[in-house]
């Protein structure tokens, strides 16, 4: 078993890969399920996610940090804590991890995770990965970002209670000195460029909320395609089993 | 102006570029010169180097971590400290610097730095600057490692000094908080996983020796190429002029 960590994306994955967005999309992602959400669709396309719209999604997301025109409701887990979503489905549309899911998506078992759903995803990823777990964080504006290269550590740290005697490559312990350089989690998402961005745009609230440590056990886990009327699919995923 | 940072090279390069090696190649690079070098050629085909060291050039560098045969030195700074090369021409091979130089060396002017001489590299990066800067950490083994974000994250420091208005990129930013996290460089060598093999192998006293700030102003540049026997060529370095 080996962990193997990018900050950014690089090539392509086989076996389990997190892809990793703390600020927002992975951690508003397990909080949309936990409000009652049934179905969640990502996709890097708006064209795709209006058309999806236009059929009776919920339109969710954010252009450059605030909702566009026509959308239901942005990507602030700060907001979204507070509403029900039971029985709806939705399709969500941001700039950072859905750009990533074309390179991802061919991968065994992709789940999406954060520090808010870290320990769950762990669990999970550690159930199910056959020969390697890739840790893949989105960045901001492709390039890489403090929040999601902590959440790595976080994930690199659990997976090794689980997997005690898994290989950890180069960046996998790069991201597990990050881990211990910011033993308050807070301190790191304030610090990162994400970070810098919400508080710029009056979204403090954002920060603190994703620097809530394994606070969901829920794992979005990709479960099929659907045909996009832009230029990317949907991606449809689902609440992982807990493995326990 | 902006200044960029990849924690290893990906892309091409156009006007300066700072490769970065902190453990140790590019800490070794200044003192070799310190020590009295006249010449200095760097190279990743270890062929391309024994048949510059059969032309009468002194051989120097490593295979993982120790000096290999035939070598009359290896990479280690606290060793090179202690020797006089007046007058000697010496062609060094090692793993991790040398292997990007086929992809930066097209760049304008390239640069070797570490902590050891970030002061002056900040002036000489500064001074020749038209548009661009990018900072490129080597890595370890082709992954991104602490040593050298941190060495990115230095020289950011000190070139945002000289050049206050420049657009620092997101992985700027991230290499910059690294440094805040790490108030003590010898911690982040340390941690680093170039500082854990070498630590491994009994050499200690090199991660101390690289963790000296500033303590050279010798800022190797890249002048030439001269074909190699192997499969790559001798990248010729000589000091730059110190702009003061």
């Amino acid at each position: 078993m080996r962990i193997h960590t990018d900050l950014t994306p690089t090539g392509t994955y086989r076996d389990v890969v997190v892809l990793i967005d703390v600020l927002r999309t992975c951690t508003v992602a397990p909080l949309l399920f936990e409000r009652g959400l049934t179905e969640l669709a990502l996709t890097p396309s708006l064209r795709s996610a209006r058309a999806a719209a236009a059929e009776g999604w919920l339109l969710l997301g954010e252009r450059q940090g605030v909702p566009a025109e026509g959308f239901n409701f942005g990507n602030s887990p700060a907001e979204i804590a507070a509403i029900d979503l039971s029985g709806k489905r939705a399709v969500m549309v941001s700039e950072n991890a859905p750009r990533w899911l074309p390179q991802v998506a061919d991968a065994k078992c992709v789940l999406l995770g954060s520090l808010y759903n870290a320990a769950a995803v762990g669990a999970v990823a550690a159930a199910q990965a056959q020969e390697s777990i890739d840790l893949v964080g989105s960045g901001f504006e492709g390039e890489p970002d403090l929040d999601d290269a902590l959440g790595a550590g976080l994930l690199a740290a659990l997976l090794g209670e689980r997997l005690p005697t898994a290989a950890r490559s180069g960046a996998t312990r790069f991201a597990l000195s990050l881990l211990r350089a910011f033993p308050d989690p807070m301190e790191a998402l304030w610090q990162s460029v994400a970070g810098h961005y919400l508080r710029r745009v009056g979204l403090e609230r954002d920060v603190a909320f994703a620097a809530r440590v394994s606070a969901s056990r829920v794992v979005p886990q990709l479960v099929g395609r659907q045909p996009g009327a832009g230029s990317a699919p949907l991606y449809l995923f689902a609440p992982a089993a807990d493995p326990g």
